[in-house]
Order: C-alpha cells, then sequence, then structure tokens
C-alpha cells in the first residue's frame, strides 16, 4: 500500500512489508498490494464457504473467509477490488459468482497498520471446481450449514485453530441480510 | 509479542514494532506488548459505547470500540486480559464494569503479523469518569442506542471516517446475546 503519509520515514524495507514512521508512530505496510478482500459466500444450499490454512506469523491454522491481496500479481497493480474478490474466491474455494455486493471496509489494526480490508458477498456462487489456493497456499475447505456456523466456529478453536473475527464480522450482515 | 517461531529472523527492531522473517514469509509484530484487548460495553440505557480516535497509519479518524494493548504499561508484562480490558474501558470511555466476559479471540490481520486481539463484554458497566484516553490519544466517545447501530456506522464511513470491521464482530455477539 502507499503509506498514508508524505511526512513519513521508512525504517525498513522488506520484500513484501516495510515499517515506517510517522512522528513517534510506527507502523508496517505492505509493499506489494494496495488493499486486501474478504469475501463471503453462501451456496444454494445455506452453506457457508471458509478456508483453512496455515498461517506463519502465528504458527497455526487459522479459519477464515476466502481472502487475499488485490493487485498483488505482476502488471495488476490496478486489479478492482471486485475483480480481485471474485479470483480469490475462485482460486481458494473453487466458486464463481455472478457478481459482488459490497458490504463494508476498515482497517484491519488501526495502530499497526495502513492495511484496509474490504468485504463483499458473492451473489450466486456456483461451485466450479476444487479450490485450494495457489503458490502452495495448501488451503482447506470448508461448507457449513449457516444454521451451524457458531458452534461449528467454537469446535474449530477447542481443537486448537483461530478464528479470523473478520468472520464474525461477515457474519454480521450474513444475519442482517437474512439471505442470499 | 514473541515472536511465534523458533526458527525466526528479525529483520529489522523498532521501538514498538519490528520485523520478522519465518521461512519466505515476513511478518510483523509488536515489541511492547503480548495481546490487544477489546471491549463492548452496553450500557443501561441500551447504548453502545464507541471510540473516535486519530489513527496515524491511516492519516485518518477511525470508529472503534475500546482497545488497547494487554501489559504494555512498565511493570505490567503479565497484565491479565481481563484487567487490561477494564483498564482500556475506564481509560478510553470512563465507564467501569462489574466483570468482564470472553466473547472471542483471533488474528487481527494473519498473513501479515502475528497480533491476536481478545474481544470482551462489559458486564453492567456504569460511567465514572470522562473517558478520552491516556497520554494524548485523544479519543471522541460516542453513545448511540443499539437500534441505530447500523445506521450510525454508515453515516460515519459517510463523513470520510473509517470503522474498524471488529465493530461487527463484536456486535455480531451483542446481537446474539440479545440483551446485557
Amino acid at each position: 500500500m502507499q503509506p498514508a503519509h508524505p511526512s513519513m520515514t521508512e525504517l525498513y524495507r522488506g520484500k513484501f512489508l516495510g515499517l515506517y514512521q510517522t512522528g513517534t508512530w510506527e507502523y508496517c505496510s505492505r509493499t506489494n498490494a494496495h488493499a486486501v478482500v474478504v469475501v463471503v459466500a453462501l451456496n444454494e444450499q445455506e452453506e457457508l464457504v471458509l478456508t483453512e490454512q496455515f498461517r506463519p506469523p502465528l504458527g497455526c491454522s487459522v479459519i477464515e473467509f476466502p481472502a487475499g491481496l488485490a493487485g498483488d500479481e505482476p502488471g495488476m497493480s490496478d486489479e478492482p477490488l471486485a475483480e480481485a474478490a471474485a479470483r480469490e474466491l475462485e482460486e481458494e474455494v473453487g466458486y464463481r459468482a455472478q457478481s459482488m455486493k459490497a458490504l463494508t471496509s476498515g482497517p484491519t489494526s488501526a495502530g499497526l497498520t495502513d492495511e484496509v480490508i474490504y468485504f463483499f458477498q458473492a451473489n450466486q456462487p456456483v461451485r466450479v471446481g476444487p479450490g485450494g489456493g495457489v503458490g502452495g497456499e495448501n488451503i482447506t475447505v470448508h461448507h457449513v450449514h449457516r444454521s451451524e456456523i457458531h458452534a461449528w466456529l467454537e469446535q474449530q478453536q477447542n481443537r486448537g485453530l483461530m478464528v479470523d473475527p473478520k468472520v464474525y464480522a461477515a457474519l454480521y450482515f450474513v444475519e442482517r441480510s437474512g439471505a442470499t
């Protein structure tokens, strides 16, 4: 992402992340992408489609909705967010949607990074492939009926996985909309 | 936080944040705290208590629930999470609760950082002071009736603020519980 301030100082620039400073405030910024997208898909059987993936920073597997970086592929730095959402949905869980509905957006950790995530809901998602991710992402795809999602997420935590709180943020919108 | 891997390499260590690498994966870690807490408070008038705060990494103001670092004060590195939640609730919005109920926990941005956030709900919160934060945090406190929260959050985005998606994650739990 672009650092948010003209007054920022680069403290360190890695291959994917950089550390910056504005005033006395340190923050982390992605050097290879301008935004993150996450997609809720509720299929015709009223199942939510979730991912399970080992996350190196945490040293454990995390339950999430399909998500990824927008504009991180070579020559795609201007990739529209809804297109990135559609690409991630197909890569990670093998679903294609008729369209993407924007739900909300906001910072993932406002004190630590300028990263902003954009939430989408897939309209009429249909399975077209196995998913699993690209480039060694090694994603396990889970289908969970919406009536069982709360208990299922608790079960995953009980078996030692983490659950991304953005799953609950997305479920707030699913519950509000009441239907696909 | 402690880096999650014995095999991690320190790329850069700032005053508050460090950049680390495990395998080919880069991630950011706090050097001065072991966890983040966030607290939902619903008062006797069925109002939710939110904060508005300028966030330097984003260069704008963000709507959040009261939140902060556990164990970041000198000599308090072992501060229990529920105590940190109670401290942040009083510092930021001036409320004191009878007890704290744990709701969930999870990573704020699983690909970027090992930061984990713990959600609490304040039981029977009572106002005891103005809030506003400490050390120049300059927090504006908002009271919003739960029946108006969704529209109010949209209004804040329309006036150019960001809304932390963790607000919606917490609202999912508030909606589920149905009451204080």
